[in-house]
């Protein structure tokens, strides 16, 4: 049983796994496991795959709610830790190889024939709280994941701003709203994720309005907000501090999240 | 007048530029323009380029001294903003194309095979400043960029580790010392690098020596620290604000380093 990635390579099915209507088989492939979806297998009807066309490795897993085999998603959490897998260097096209550069102390994808090494490093997320005359400005998610989730603005930074007005962008961007920045007062390393998640405090100016990624955008009063229905940790975490915090400049609260819980629902 | 890139792919030559011993040619790919030695040209020696094998785009500029032409800088600069160039998909081995995906609004990376789409943003740099009875740790650096110049351990953040665990590594590996991290105290976006530099305070713990990346390793008394052979910008604005800051946590100091300044030997 193989997989034939589409650029042609084939890799053996170390396992084929169902899950719902669709079929799941693991791969590996310079030492780190993948995940890939069966499709268009010439006997898929089977159930028994001998080659398949498949995109590999799948860039997000299927639904926690679908998997019986805990094995599977840890194979796939394997396979995230670097952040991405790179199967071609990115300059020249040839293969790579994962290895210890010279003068270097961690495993790194090499390019097999230019050499060059494929660094990859945690992003970083800026979002604010924006806030008027008590109340704090949240967006409900139009996107995955955690749609139908609280959040407050934020999103990854872009080559060219400064972490400030990354923070404002992703507000005008998710809320319509302009917002001046404060001060940073929250940190949270998803170390899982390769992320690191920065807070603002920031006053909200004018009108605001759901933007593409928003199903809605309103004002909270601090009793009032939706704890229950938060997207995700860091976020919780920084109204936590921002509310604690009372308008004061603290420092920075820190929050370190090693690992994702096999029994959260919440993603970061 | 071609470039023949490694993988085979030719290129015009927009302009071939000498400087110093070597030649140096500009070759623009999916509207971005690179710079590339000019090596083993069947006529290299009459200074005319035919074709000529080379990587393309060069991963460093010729220094700054041996430059003639500013035009030639300008471009590199250009093709430096996106931190990177991408010529083929790590995914799948095809050819990317530079366009807008769907519902995004900025120039990717994408390829023109499985349409996986290529990200790129800033990387973290992670720092601290270490004291110990009043007096700071620096090291004096053994490596380019700013080879023999001092400056605070500080290095690339690591995927697998905290913004804090960072830092500490760094002091292990630049100045063989074990810190305590304290708080965040500095950020520094070197936007035109496409950098975010976050500094913490640290307490020295034990003894220190010269790691790999260091040529020496020293303590300074404030009154004594080589202000005029700092390495980086950053840097300088790191320890003015620890000293000014003077053991308080007056939350975090911005610095925002939108371009690199044509007269600054200081590149960061």
């Amino acid at each position: 049983m193989t997989i034939v990635w589409r650029a042609g390579i084939h890799l053996p099915i170390l396992c084929a796994i169902p899950v719902g209507a669709a079929t799941y088989g693991v791969a590996s492939r310079n030492d780190v496991a993948g995940v890939a979806e069966l499709v268009d297998a010439p006997d898929s009807k089977s159930g028994f795959f001998t080659e398949v066309g498949v995109r590999f490795p799948l860039p997000a897993p299927p639904s926690q709610d679908a998997f019986h085999h805990e094995f599977l998603l840890k194979l796939w959490r394997a396979g995230r830790k670097e952040n991405s897998l790179v199967n071609f260097c990115s300059d020249c096209g040839a293969s790579v190889v994962r290895k210890i550069p010279h003068g270097d102390t961690r495993h790194r994808w090499v390019c097999a024939s230019c050499e060059i090494v494929h660094y990859q490093n945690p992003k970083i997320v800026v979002g604010c709280i924006p806030e008027r005359d008590g109340k704090i400005l949240l967006c409900r998610r139009a996107i995955e994941p955690r749609t139908g989730f609280w959040t407050a603005p934020a999103g990854f930074l872009e080559v060219g701003e400064s972490i400030a007005e990354g923070a404002a962008r992703e507000t005008l961007e998710e809320a319509c709203a302009e917002v001046e920045i404060g001060h940073l007062f929250a940190s949270v390393d998803v170390v899982y994720a390769g992320q690191v998640h920065l807070f603002f405090t920031a006053t909200l100016l004018g009108d605001f309005a759901a933007g593409e990624e928003s199903l809605e955008v309103a004002l909270f009063d601090i009793a009032d907000i939706p704890w229950k229905d938060i997207a995700f940790s860091s976020n919780r975490f920084a109204l936590e501090q921002y509310i604690a915090d009372a308008g004061s400049n603290n420092g920075v609260h820190h929050l370190v999240i090693k690992h994702r819980s096999p029994t959260s629902p919440v993603p970061i």
